[in-house]
């Protein structure tokens, strides 16, 4: 863990995820050089000034022929265009993973534009995130102590398996392996859902013409339950399109939940209420213990 | 703040909100001695231990008789018993309020059995609360700096409305008002809705048969979005029951959002997607800087 296990690393997208990773794997000392690309010169101006990034980037095709690790960790619906720039240039022993928070569309767009390369990219999902985005929010320690879901291709050779958990091990991560597809389901059901319901409660309350009445007397329940409401809508919304199957499906069954619910509620019957309740929270009580 | 306003106390319900007032009043200097009642000799016997209360009581007749104050803090669907109770030995002075999260049926409860003691109840719900219950979740701080609704009656004297509000501010709490029905409309909006949500999210959940699998990969964000989850199962079926007629207004309000939602999502309106993750985030962040 403490060797250079990577002499150098080029990272699209330095913000929280990108950023993190980069902090991660200095801390770690698993890294030589760290190059970073994005979108704007002042994103990228602040990662060069808070230590994330060695260089900016200028040339892509120079820079990932001699990487020994390019990571893509852009809004998912970006992540095709870069692929389609790295693929001619990749250089045949380099590494490609991503931190995107879908899979299977991560996928799609990788078989479309790696071409023959298509087996050099392992994809990933760190699990580990916050409400805030950009350089400024990148945490050495993120990704300390928490899971990353990778999704391997059969393309993978073991070699190349084996130095992408390496990378992310480096970080602190505990590795685990899902499909693509049982990724993106699992991820609806607890990420993705969660989310649109957050966001979907303030929408709500902000049609009211009393929303700043009601906001002044929301509490520490209500602050809770809609941090992941402040989360970047852009990021949200490409991750909620991505995978959008899924997330309609986990929609539907919520959608029936509540119903069933409603009518519990609307019958009186408090002693089913209560038994749902307790479920929930018997099950919710015994999650956060382990 | 610092005299000794209330000579005699008795709280009904020592657990979270009843324990917490005690021990802000203590800590302020405002009280002399503490009563306490409960349903079982358990967790009286805890609140002893914890220092919330000097004594448990006996007799509620010969006790209420010469209290300067009585706080209900016992699930709402109780208060009306507890009313019933002490009508016939409040002495004249005593000053009656409560701490339950909703008001209209405790006013209700209030009316139907203080009878012409009515005048001496003023209706509170201090806005702090925590998933946790029971006295040893008390906290001398939990009222500090957070709000409590008065829903005063019209029998209720100005100068009792005065040392109601003195209560509630030696715990460190800013006073506001609100009619009964006003208060339950807002609460239903961003309190009881939400816990709702989170409660009917892990519900659903746990219906599947991979819900060990889908719990293991959950995070910050479901974390957050379920801690209410977590909360008193009797306590919450109680709040539901009490505000059903708002909540289910509520309920079908967040129901059509959500409707709304799907179908944006399922006509692939990207933009339209963003543009209602926008408005919740920016209102959101707004309201988390206050």
């Amino acid at each position: 863990m403490t060797t250079q296990n990577f002499r150098k690393i080029v990272i699209f997208g330095v913000g929280l995820i990108g950023g993190s990773f980069a902090l991660a794997m200095r801390k770690a000392e698993a890294v030589g050089e760290v190059v970073g690309f994005g979108r704007t010169k002042g994103t990228l101006k602040k990662a060069l000034e808070a230590g994330i990034v060695d260089r900016i980037g200028e040339d892509v095709a120079l820079e990932v022929a001699d990487a020994d690790l390019v990571l893509l960790a852009v809004p998912v619906a970006q992540m095709a265009e870069i692929f389609a720039n790295i693929a001619p240039h990749l250089g045949a022993d380099t590494l490609v993973i991503d931190g995107g928070s879908t899979k299977s569309d991560v996928v799609a767009a990788a078989r479309a534009n790696l071409g023959d390369k298509i087996g050099q990219f392992v994809p990933a999902h760190p699990i580990a995130g916050a409400e805030a985005s950009g350089p400024a929010a990148a945490l050495a320690d993120l990704y300390m102590g928490k899971r990353v879901v990778l999704t391997p291709l059969p393309e993978n050779s073991n070699e190349l398996l084996i130095r992408a958990c390496a990378a992310w091990e480096a970080c602190g991560m505990a590795v685990s392996r899902l499909t693509p597809e049982q990724h993106d389901e699992v991820f609806a059901a607890v990420s993705h859902l969660p989310h649109l319901l957050s966001f979907a409660l303030v929408h709500d309350l902000v049609q009211r013409e009393n929303h700043k009445l009601l906001l002044s007397f929301a509490a520490s329940g209500f602050r809770d339950f809609t941090r992941i409401a402040a989360s970047s809508p852009e990021m949200w919304r490409d991750i909620c399109m991505a995978n959008r199957e899924p997330l309609l499906r986990e929609l539907k069954l919520y959608a029936d939940e509540l119903y069933a619910m409603y009518q519990v509620l609307e019958s009186g019957d408090a002693d089913k209420l209560e038994e749902i309740f307790q479920l929930a929270s018997d099950v919710r009580g015994d999650w956060s213990q382990q």
